[in-house]
């Protein structure tokens, strides 16, 4: 089954101990699609400027993203610039230019309304809504987001939220949406929003997940070597999406499964800058990291 | 196997946000104990003061833990005061009074010196030497501390290191000792210093452990109510040598079930003041949790 996933594609300015990198390729939908292409067609519905580097484009395309659902549009790029320092843990942004994003309107195919799994990715939530009203009859809508919307569009975010089967947010967006320092609570009080399933990604310490009917936990896949964490948590959404696209289930042993490859999807992406280890992935490198993932915590 | 171990018996003072326990029984210890025996007889090494209340001891021993370690002095017995707030993953010391523990000399029964399953809680590191000293054959020798000693007595503790099996550390710990904020790293720098085997604590986010041959990391039980972390690390630890006791290996595998019972063992000690939910606890009580950890977990 394919996936359709709404984001950016933008150009980012990343400082970490390890180094520093102008104007790479980034953005929350380029990121997810480069774990969930390795097990289904993937479609991404964003805006460019026209300033956009066409290389960038023709990079996507070559990894048979579909890209019917970008737009290009008169102005500047999205862009982000960020710097890590420490433990690499918090993202310190430096810029944002929102650039066309300020005035995007998502416009996908006709054949593209049918397909059945959705990922928002990180963006307006009034963007991410007028998005969703297109799609026909998703069979699974998750949704993430970030503390900027948390702080300035809470009501629409709220809103967003009796729309989307699962909400993916960091363990600081969690706390800080809800006013609940203990995750299993802050998790439990955002199903009451609305989701059916919460998922809390918390970096280094792995996710949670919470539904009625039961809780999961993994740790992360023990890293030595953290270059740049950017992009972690929209690859590991991409390899969790397409594992649930590919399997058509959404029982616990799947949830479980699609939650352990997004890990290591995840520890894949933070071992080089930007897209550099991700863009070279194959589904059968994920496969062997998962079996090494399975025998540090199968009990 | 039998299993000794050195550390406090104490009364500790306690405010959470759920309230607030005066001169309660606590202790490093004491809390070890609680869950060890479970697994395997436990022996105390332990000085207390002519202070201490007289019905602790009793239920001390109520508990089937053996005391013919514990030396009553003269003078004051130790006591801790201590704050959690939010999210209780921090403890604020607002008093320590080491009374008796500054001329503390342990003294063990001949027999007691055959013992081969050794807990050295965090206590003074020339303490755990001299008591360390009096051991003939131990098997297996794991050793906990805390930054006040790591602060304080740097080369005594360095000079521990070189003489344990297993070192067990918080995250800050091991990041203190050296430097690394990266968990993998420090658990390597640490494992360096001596001990083969490396075990790092990280409360709510659990455990890694490291050893040159395997790497294994699970995350804590998922809990909703937590009242009281004290003694959470020393329940964990007591926890996993009572397992590692009982089955007399160290493989992987055992190794891993170890550190699951301790990460049970530590979520059933949360879940109320002192030692009120431990005391109670049973070994089907572990087990049955264990079972759905081994559920929550496994792929």
């Amino acid at each position: 089954m394919s996936i359709i996933v709404l984001g950016t594609v933008a150009t980012d300015t990343l400082k970490t101990p390890f180094g520093l990198r102008k104007d790479i390729l980034g953005g929350s939908s380029v990121h997810f699609s480069m774990s969930a292409r390795l097990f289904t067609p993937v479609n991404i519905v964003a805006a460019i400027g026209d300033d956009f580097p066409p290389r960038y484009i023709d990079f996507i395309k070559s990894k048979k993203i579909v890209l019917d659902a970008l737009t290009v549009q008169k102005g500047k790029s999205f862009h982000w610039e960020g710097e890590y320092q420490g433990d690499l843990n918090t993202a310190i942004t430096k810029k944002t230019e929102l650039g066309v994003l300020l005035d995007f309107k998502p416009a996908i195919t006709p054949s593209q309304r049918n397909i059945k799994y959705v990922f928002l990715a990180n963006i307006d939530p009034h963007i991410q809504g007028e998005f969703l009203d297109q799609m026909y009859a998703p069979k699974l809508v998750a949704m993430d987001t970030m503390n900027f919307w948390i702080n300035t569009q809470r009501p629409a975010l709220l809103k967003m939220l009796k729309r989307v089967d699962i909400f993916v947010a960091n363990d600081q967006e969690a706390k800080g949406l809800t006013g609940e320092s203990n995750l299993v609570k802050a998790a439990k009080q955002l199903s009451v929003f609305g989701p059916k399933m919460v998922l809390i990604k918390k970096g280094e310490h792995g996710v949670l997940f919470y539904s009625s009917k039961f809780i999961l936990s993994l740790p992360a896949y023990p890293a030595e070597r953290v270059i740049d964490p950017t992009g972690a948590g929209d690859t590991f959404a991409g390899g969790f999406m397409g594992y649930l696209a590919r399997s058509g289930r959404l029982d616990a042993l799947s949830i479980k499964r699609a939650l352990a490859y997004g890990t290591v999807a995840a520890s894949f992406n933070i071992e080089d800058f930007g897209l550099v280890r991700t863009a070279k992935l194959r589904l059968k490198d994920l496969d062997a990291r998962f079996k090494k993932f399975k025998k540090l915590v199968c009990l």
